[in-house]
């Protein structure tokens, strides 16, 4: 796979400065601000509170005003933790409680205005991606395959990885925020409601236990909460000196199950917010021991927050992980990399000359319009008929290691444009703020490959692109456009469709 | 890949038998009944109708009742022909007009009332395959690789293949109905009209010229009403003996802009119904001679029909290309192929156990129940999450020899509902004939999932499963289940899922 320069792209060498992730889990609210130095991250401050936002899902899977408000809470004194740094030196992930949640973008675009940057919901498999790479940094670096489990509020991550890479990922939907209100409802505890939960568990599991025992791993590491707390519990009890064993396990689950109520849990070591929630949480380590076959786990204090970080910090230097992921899709959907190479250097070369009368000048523009001009074909694969549909609903559903929701939506939307009628119905559905910028980056895809659609060598000509709000106007060399008819007969149907959006095109 | 046997498929030795297909074409319909005699299909009964369909779509892409009207009668006197046929010796395939026409399901009903079976509307892509197929088998066996072109009312198939087999398939939007009411409104003929016709047809066959060139061709040949009647008026004309050439078609067209209309065009060798698109036809042909480069092009008597006739009888001799079909999706998305075959066998197993209940004694039936085994897990390849939903997406979407539209729907319809919620909606959305059937077999299905989640190499033990309506009982062997609580605890939850469409399930 070739590596496409990419001219026109402002750098950011900020090794020293200070970089902040925000972590809106389901359970906790997470910040941590650290210096990048020689590559490390040194913390600086961090932060965490339990906002239990899971706790405020009802059965429709709507957030309460009431959770919604605790996370805005905490999320202005979190903002105040920031308010000097660059908005690129920031990135705040929300996971499981808002990707369940029906009315997430109310409260995403409330959580944006209140830390002034965008709140961006990952997948599963994204968050799972991050974890591990949190994880990965806190540890020494030769372990061989490496199994490390995060048991959050709403969803548990289970990775299989080697030094930096994950190799297998999956995210179930076992939290111990959901686990309690299913099975320890109003704190009382039962040995039915035990088992249950870990039944429950077990079921889960039986997804992935097949698959992860054929690769199978070295060490197995624990991250998170739940995985912390236990450990604490064990040591504290004196089941175990370190590693949490099955056996030290096995004994917790004995003590837990002697209180009739989690408030009475008497664990010095165990904040009460943990405390309601650990019982919850063991019978999923439990069910996560006994599947996978597990004798040993380490704490690791890596987690999530220090993922983020670490991928940030790898953007900066260049080692954006989402080039890695738009190329493995390039070659998964055996795409014509000379074509996609060509679209993609006349789409930038339009960008740079319409970036200021359209104010595209930001990096995430110049970065998503050369990943839409390399994937907006990957829906050949599946059928020509239609192609910029499957195109769309494989970018928008495929795991893209690296890529937010909304970034995958709005990839989506870049293909399902490229071709065919402006599809104003998607559009509507993108974040409000995206709108004209994306519609405005569609055009530009649309034209570049308008322009290579014989997909001919012969190079194309300078040409000069020029847009005045709704107006844009394409120039080529004289009659250079008179004897490309097949060319200027797409540019006229061109015309007519973003007629349908009010935009006038006009080439010569 | 390996084959699956069958256990429990009814064989039909038709050898010497008579066959029927029927092609509802946007610009024809055609019948041929033929005899199956040593591998090779005799003609007995050929019978061809203009009934112009695509002339009756709206705007809005309405079939009006007229036309509808005119599709039934000529249905009607086919009906005729093929009364003393047994139903599974009979296939009726239908393309662009009804692809297009967003009241096709109306018509398919009416139509399949008045012909006694199913009608099946197909892609483009299939309607390709069995265009090549059809001119394959009249075509002498040696002639290495070979380009099809087969102009028709509503789109144009372009096939690249060698012997049997097709390479390279398309289907492009371009048809000699459709373009003449475009470019020769009123059946006015202009030197402009026939410009912006040809034109029109280039810029649709850009979209594939850079392949079909790269792949190449050693003989061109073209199949369908607007190849012959070209091929006739070439001959009758004197401009050339035989294979249209390229000097041929530049006379034909300077020939045919003399006149003023189309009613007015003097040519003996073509019906008057065939000179009213015999403009548009040349257009679109003259603009597939230049785009591909191509010199001469045979006519061949060999079509859609041949083909369809030539696909059922593979399937009776169990040459089932569709099987071919489902072993290469099953390659193409890695599926685990020995809990594939497990899943299988278990639902066959089940499905004749219960096939009397039930009715589902078709081979349809066992068809569709073992792929749609094979085929449930080809999601995972675009992600874990929602797999079920990618599934369905891919087996609606991708392009599947051998399959009709309606198959791909039932197909996707039993992997969406393998797991989770049972899919009511969708469930609506399929022929109300299917309903019951496939509802039924999504409950095989399920339960055969069920009971190799593990995907343990243990073997299963034997189990009864009697159906009584809405009612499910499902035996094992005394204390198994007990034994495997696990499997107990899934179908529990499968007793709650079937619940909500009022079927119970009773498992001991």
């Amino acid at each position: 796979m070739e590596v496409y320069e990419q001219p026109g792209r402002l750098d950011q060498p900020e090794e020293g400065a200070l970089l902040a992730a925000i972590d809106i889990g389901s359970n906790s609210f997470h910040i941590v601000v650290a210096r990048l130095v020689d590559g490390e991250l040194k913390p600086v401050d961090v932060m965490s509170e339990k906002v239990q936002l899971a706790a405020g899902l009802d059965e429709a899977g709507t957030l309460s005003e009431e959770a919604q408000q605790r996370g805005i809470d905490c999320l202005r004194r979190f903002a105040e933790r920031i308010k000097e740094l660059p908005r690129s030196a920031i990135r705040a992930v929300a996971t499981n409680a808002l990707r369940e949640a029906s009315n997430r973008r109310e409260f995403a675009s409330r959580a944006s205005a209140v830390i002034g940057l965008p709140l961006q919901i990952i997948s599963g498999y994204e968050e799972a991606r991050l974890i591990y790479l949190g994880v990965a940094h806190t540890l020494a670096d030769d372990t061989g395959r490496r199994l490390v489990i995060d048991i959050g509020g709403g969803s548990t991550e289970c990775i299989i990885g080697e030094r930096f890479e994950s190799r297998l990922l999956e995210s179930l939907q076992l939290g111990c925020v959901s686990f309690s209100e299913d099975f320890f409802p109003a704190g009382l505890l039962t040995d039915k409601g035990f088992q249950q939960a870990k039944m429950a568990a077990m079921q889960e599991l039986l997804s992935i236990r097949h698959n992860y025992r054929r690769m199978g791993w070295q060490s197995c590491v624990g991250s998170s909460g739940t995985a912390k707390a236990i450990n604490q519990a064990c040591i504290e009890l004196g089941y175990s000196s370190g590693p949490i064993t099955a056996e030290a396990l096995n004994q917790l689950k004995a003590y837990l199950l002697k209180f009739n109520h989690t408030d009475d849990i008497t664990l010095s070591s165990i904040k009460p917010e943990r405390k309601a929630v650990l019982p919850a949480g063991t019978a999923i380590m439990c069910a996560i021991f006994e599947s996978l076959d597990i004798h040993t786990m380490e704490y690791s204090d890596g987690a999530l927050r220090e993922g983020v970080l670490y991928d940030m910090a790898g953007r900066l230097r260049h080692e954006d992980v989402r080039e890695r992921t738009i190329n493995a899709l390039m070659k998964r959907h055996h795409i014509d990399t000379r074509h996609a190479a060509n679209v993609e250097a006349t789409a930038l070369i339009m960008l740079a000359q319409v970036s200021d009368s359209w104010q595209l000048q930001d990096n995430e523009f110049h970065d998503m319009l050369g990943w839409s001009a390399r994937t907006h074909e990957i829906g050949l694969t599946i059928s020509h008929n239609r192609f910029h549909r499957h195109s769309a609903y494989l970018l928008q559903n495929c795991d893209l290691p690296g890529f937010s929701n909304t970034e995958q939506q709005l990839l989506a939307f870049l293909a399902r444009a490229h071709r065919r009628k402006l599809p104003k119905d998607e559009l509507k559905l993108l974040p409000e703020d995206k709108q004209l910028p994306y519609i405005h980056l569609s055009l530009l895809l649309r034209l570049a490959v308008i322009l290579h659609r014989s997909r001919s060598k012969a190079r194309l000509p300078a040409f000069k692109l020029q847009v005045e709000n709704q107006k844009i106007t394409l120039t080529f060399p004289s009659e250079w456009l008179q004897h490309h008819p097949l060319t200027q007969t797409d540019l006229e149907s061109e015309a007519d469709y973003l007629k349908s959006i009010d935009y006038k095109l006009k080439c010569s």
